[in-house]
């Protein structure tokens, strides 16, 4: 088993420069997981085991050739570590805690 | 002039597995700036003029030279757009707005 | 089937600043994956069928873990066209061919 | 000064599919620059200053909207060492050198 965190960010391209309506497809497809995730506006962040976040992305990047891209720019960063748990929330959370005790 | 949003991701290496003083340090850097910023799990979307935000990199990564680290893996997406106003908060504005109206 | 060129590159965490041995066993597995790649100084581009590529990724990061690091930061990029055929040597083949016709 | 090794990958949005006129350009670019670099099919290599590198990334990426790209994307990632000497052409040769000498 292998826990992940993957920032997911896809980029069609040949279908003008609007892209809201193929990131908010893919966007339904994140929730419809079920996988914890934080969507902002460089990409989506999804937790998960490996092959959950995986076969997601590739849902997700058919259904954008489905919708009408010709051809489709997806940058994955996966974050894994096994010396702890490691939760996105986590993360967020330790950074502010920092800063706020100075 | 030429408007950005920049999403950026510091790894310091030889330092460690935990980075959060790291990111830390570069978030009070990223928020002294006073540029608008959604700070994420897997990095900061920072928006500004290229000037700006390249010098404001540049500051964040000499300081975690300056923190010990003695080498830096720096992620930049930069994301531009002429056609049109253009500013972090509407992007997930409208995706949200899409999936709402279904 | 879909078949994608994937940008690869691994940064593991916690073993130092000099990471030459682990991008040298992740670079082995690739080339015994049989599969079309190019290796440059920021990352290994594979050719092949989405799963093909995407279960070596994970045998390389299997295997980085399994080498003692703690954390694994890894980089995809896949790129992914169903208009024409599209393999990594046309793409470079191309761009030298517009600029030697100047 | 600050010796940076940066990938750097331009997608311009809203001008089709076909990209190899943009990516043409923008390499003619960084050739004239004079800087040492690596092209492949994923991006390309280029090692100088800090600010030599960032000054070309930004007179390509205006470039590419001068061609007419009303949108682009750029994904730069910026390698930085300060422990010791840190040239393109050696982290290539390292990891040669290991796999050749097993």
């Amino acid at each position: 088993m292998s826990h992940v965190i993957v920032e997911i960010s896809f980029v069609p391209l040949g279908v003008g420069t609007s892209l809201s309506k193929f990131v908010a497809e893919s966007l339904r497809l994140i929730r419809e997981s079920g996988l914890p995730h934080e969507f902002h506006s460089m990409g989506t962040n999804v937790e998960g085991e490996w092959d959950e976040v995986m076969s997601l992305v590739r849902r997700c990047q058919d259904r954008l050739f489905e919708m009408g891209a010709p051809r489709v720019t997806t940058s994955l960063k996966v974050s894994e570590r096994r010396d702890k748990a490691y939760h996105m929330a986590d993360k967020v959370g330790t950074v502010n805690r920092i800063l706020s005790e100075r």
